[in-house]
């Protein structure tokens, strides 16, 4: 999905949020606005958004030696999280239906994000989550293709969301690649908010080799496109990895809840609607490597 | 008032909005966009709002050839707000106090803002503000000054709240001069627009010599700036005249809705909140003239 007109003002509040969270010096604030607003200025915008987001956090990095702003705030999240987790499985193993139970408790950590959020309250947003209708609904081929896969590539988004990633991987019993980023980017899990979660108890966690946040296959390893390929059902989690996978020619699932209004119009639903939406094409063409 | 961090996406989020009145070419937008992002990259934030909004919608003329986009706009909301006038008219006189009702009612117009605000409806708006208390209730001086000065220069803000300005000149009975741009500006009121709501019937009507979205001294005639240094009052419309004169040395009164976040934290306040704030100084002191 390439970045719309409104993702630029975006851009910006990003810059700002991630700022707040690094200083207070306001001096340094507006140098960064400064060189964000010149980058921005020379770049492409067949891109997607978070190729530019990508760049936009490096210049935060970069001008401010911060690698990871977000850290504190990730941590806690997983710490949450893993609070809730007993009450979430108690309330998976009562539903109807225990798999889309699990897919909803999964949108439901989709919420917790910095980066396209300004504020959430995990609990309450998981209990309404829970009782809310899929906007797209492909829960039957979600179901059948957990029936008839070997196996599962995830693809990780935020930390803390990890927690709820952990609950589905559980329900599917499937043999599951859980891929996180290869560096920190916003509140992006990387391998140890996955291991901090428990995923790798249950599964084998990887790392895409994306420092994007989103699964950017041009800045994936050659592992992981070698994984990725031979994949028989992806689960992708979040905005970042629609974003930059929306068009991929794979069996994949998009699990997510629509926050921002250019995702909600590009899938065509309202805006904070959750989303399972499979891939139209369900048979596996190659992935083109452009990296390695 | 300097601009705030957070004026910086707001420019980005104005553009956008602007040029969607203007264009649907999405690559002209893109092209504004980072024309905006290519000047702001270079200047100095020790500028107030109106004075870099002044420069971001010059780009955007500039560009698109498009000297007026929100003619139509502007248009269409004085005709609202005269359809209005009779009814106001008759609350103000039921109401208890019928200058502080006026001076509701022109804040109520201050709510005509395209470029501060995506969606309001007049009505609904008024019905609630005269309900609303004065988050800054300067009344009492406010009352008093009227009693005692021999005139008022009033700057006006945006078209339409100009018949809401109207009523207040109306129910002041004073020698008004009221000040309009010098060119169209987002919404803000031109000669043109205080003549449709009748302004020119009861006042003297004049250009303050700005092209900005607010009274910027510097870009003021020598004729307007004579005018401002003799007024013995000064009723100062909206966010932008806030933000260019908050802290002009003269006997002024701010009328405005804190419609912004960076405005409330300005003056201490809530979003949303009704302000009617006089300056701290009484004393009539020079102001110093910059142009002609």
């Amino acid at each position: 999905m390439k970045a719309y007109l409104d993702c630029y003002p975006c851009f910006f509040v990003q810059t700002l949020k991630t700022m707040r969270l690094i200083t207070r010096d306001e001096q340094k604030t507006w140098k960064v606005l400064k060189a964000v607003s010149s980058h921005l200025a020379q770049m492409s915008f067949d891109s997607t958004p978070p190729e530019i987001g990508r760049q936009v956090y490096r210049i935060i990095s970069d001008i401010t030696g911060v690698e990871d702003p977000y850290k504190e705030l990730k941590d806690k999240c997983t710490r949450q999280a893993l609070e809730l987790y007993p009450e979430v499985k108690d309330k998976i193993k009562k539903a109807p239906n225990r798999l889309e139970a699990a897919v909803k408790a999964a949108i439901a950590g989709n919420m917790i994000d910095f980066g396209a959020q300004a504020k959430f309250d995990i609990k309450a947003d998981l209990d309404q989550i829970l009782g809310q209708e899929l906007a797209v609904n492909h829960f039957p081929q979600f179901s059948q293709m957990v029936q008839k896969s070997n196996g599962v590539v995830y693809l990780a988004d935020n930390a803390g969301e990890t927690v709820f990633d952990r609950i589905l991987i559980e329900e599917m019993g499937l043999p599951v690649v859980y891929a996180v980023r290869e560096k920190p980017i916003i509140n992006d899990a990387v391998m140890q908010d996955a291991v901090a979660a428990g995923i790798d108890k249950i599964a084998q966690v990887v790392s895409s080799g994306s420092d994007a946040p989103g699964t950017i296959l041009e800045y994936c390893s050659r592992e992981f496109l070698d994984i990725l390929e031979k994949a028989s059902m992806i689960i992708s989690k979040g905005q970042g990895n629609y974003e930059a996978l929306s068009e991929l020619q794979k069996p994949v699932f998009f699990l997510l809840k629509a926050k921002c209004p250019v995702i909600a119009q590009d899938i065509g639903v309202p805006e904070e609607s959750i989303i399972l939406k499979g891939s139209e094409t369900k048979e596996s063409v190659t992935i083109i490597k452009t990296q390695n």
